[in-house]
């Protein structure tokens, strides 16, 4: 059975478990090279990948930037802020652009749910979601996924809880389908308000009680608190949400004694997490999750250029 | 007969019919190239190249970026807004900084019209004007040639329309200089008040009928409405405008049956040009513009970076 | 003796002679290699080199990254602007990050004195200081060193005046140690409001003439007047401060003949600098600084890639 057999990359939502779990092998073997400094420099050489971002993540952008230039490629950042889109263009005719350029691929993140799909249809390139709106996240869930699977030895049957600000949240989506593939139990736990009302449907657990929603977790995976998508009476105080629902050690005691912590940065400390947790080396494989994204973003390149060449 | 004898570009008005020629012709080879994912990458190597941009365009600033690195060169973006102009830094002061630095080619945008002849005078680096005022954007006339010429198989001769707002537009003056050196006929079309009173002098006709102006013509290029120029009591209203000056398929019918329609983008759509236009694979030639955008780039690249050495 | 022995390079304070001289031997040969137009491509090749600036400075981060891809390191621009810093991310955190993406240098600015100083102890990476708070400079005074040993052949027992700001200057502050480490009598001029308390303790003589203090100078540096970090009401008008310390050719004469005028840039003409010393290539040596600067750099880099490696 082939890699990854898609042009682009727009969600996991559907993707079969065979793909998946070759996706890791090869983020694996990634990793092992970024840690013994050997770059595969020719692989992506002549390439051009183009970062397309219609909103800031210094993070996101800087893990595929280092991912494509640990490859070879030529890697170009376009921001919305200095983008033509403010002299009115529309999201096609920036992708008729990029495309008339032979960008061979396509990172983007923008606000709008469904922007990658609607643009992969335009361009030549294959296309990676960066993050589009509440819709999906995929290389952050394969980046946790690679993670856990180190930590765990498997990722089957495991039980994870996700937790805090589910509703605004692209990363727990995707998470949500790929673990769901993966047989894993999936438990979702936040405020009402936080949580989506079509969670139940999409095969989750959902609890309103951190202690009741982690009882024998193998993996507490936390949320950013997305202040800046909510509206104005509806945010929560920072005091009472962390007392709530922030991650602490007497939380954590509820879930499985070798439970691992995970978070996708940037963290709001004392809001959804307590440091003592994020920092405890025991616990927090919150620095490993970068480190494998870089290398995930790096199998994904891989993979979608060689497609890429064999259709052209 | 050499390739381009001059040490810089800054302006097409007075170079002779054989260098844009060669120009052209060596950047036809570069398309090529890119078309079949060739790059040159050691023309280049180890040579600065560095955007410096006074006002922000993502598309061109991409295309410099693109063409460099697919020669080879090390690119470093400047834009004004982190750049020390802020700190009350001369633009003659920048100039010495980048010299300094042994920069090789210095592509420039500026709102002031001859910023880049000035800065020319100051350093050491081959100086490309991307664009300063509405004086002139040399490498937009090139690439538009390189593709009239594609699309007609020829540049001699023939009838070409530059409609809408004139007055504000550096890519007219460029177009107009290279297109009646190569002895086209050359019409512009557009209110009164977006016509500059110089135009005639220039050697154009001048229409403000579209109708009219269209009429038989090869090639009818469309401009940008750069409201953002106007002062508040001139701005026409989108839907007058369009009315009157917009391109849509009633007033192409008066242009030659196989004539195409160009626009340098980003476009305004249904203001100045009507979406089925625009998206109409047998008209529409825009994406091909900016395909040719990178090509005529790297050929000025290339060019400029072989006199530098010569002369130095 | 091996060349200078440490991680990072926070400060210049402490740091012995025969370390600077080797700093400065190296940066003299890689001087020679950028005229020469010979970069060293594969010496930092797929090595990781992140700028991360916490305030905006062109000048500075354009240096780095040249340096860094003179070398043929991929080099990653973060501007704060941009960052996760944003989301209330914590400058740990974005440690943190950093180190998990296995960057090898990390260029860093920040507002805070002490803030290069606290992220190196979380990091892998070898870091260096570009400018923190009113503390330290460290690779802008060893590029001006180099430019003085240059042009007066020696840096022992030569008699420096600092001039201007030096309340605001962490320039000045770097300069004045490395300066009294290799036995220059360094004076610093200004007036009172704009000396720091603590000057005389480092071992400077102060002075708030500007004839008194340039009198018999080999070296006359003056200092950018930082208007952004000044209270409002102890702005000094422009006019008053050139008048009484802005350096013309009336002050200068005081110094000894063959003295030599520098800048560390952005320059504000007319306020701390005459535009005829400024442009006298007899006296001012800022272009050499700016050139200077990226050698230096490089060297940098180059050492501490080597010690890292060395480490690992």
């Amino acid at each position: 059975m082939p890699l990854y057999p898609h042009r682009h990359l727009l969600a996991l939502q559907g993707l079969e478990p065979p793909y998946i779990a070759e996706l890791l092998d090869l983020a694996e073997s990634y990793a092992l090279l970024n840690r013994g400094g050997k770059a595969q420099r020719d692989l992506l050489r002549g390439r051009t990948l183009i970062n397309l971002f219609f909103e800031d993540s210094t993070r996101t952008r800087t893990s595929f930037e280092l991912a494509g230039k640990r490859l070879g490629a030529d890697v170009i950042n376009m921001s919305v802020s200095t983008s033509s889109v403010n002299k009115g263009e529309t999201l096609l005719d920036t992708a008729a652009t990029l495309n008339a350029m032979q960008t061979d691929l396509l990172v983007i993140r923008h606000s709008q749910s469904g922007a990658p799909a609607l643009l992969s249809q335009k361009v030549d390139a294959g296309v990676i979601n960066a993050g589009d709106g509440t819709h999906e996240h995929p290389t952050q869930a394969l980046l946790d996924a690679l993670t856990i699977r180190r930590r765990k030895g498997t990722l089957e049957n495991l039980t994870v809880a996700i937790c805090g600000d589910v509703l605004h949240s692209r990363v727990a989506r995707s998470n949500i389908h790929l673990l769901l593939a993966m047989n894993c139990r999936v438990r979702i736990v936040g405020p009402p308000t936080l949580i989506p009302a079509e969670a139940e449907a999409l095969g989750v657990e959902v609890f309103h009680d951190m202690r009741a929603g982690l009882k024998d977790a193998d993996v507490v995976m936390m949320l950013r608190l997305q202040k800046e998508r909510m509206q104005g009476g509806l945010v929560p105080s920072a005091r009472e949400f962390f007392r709530f629902y922030g991650l602490d050690a007497a939380k954590l005691r509820h879930a499985k004694p070798d439970a691992i912590v995970m978070h996708p940065g940037p963290m709001n400390r004392g809001v959804e997490i307590d440091s003592a947790i994020a920092d405890d080396p025991a616990r927090s494989v919150i620095g490993e999750q970068v480190e494998m994204g870089v290398a995930v973003r790096m199998a994904v390149l891989d993979v979608l250029a060689q497609n890429r060449r064999r259709n052209s």
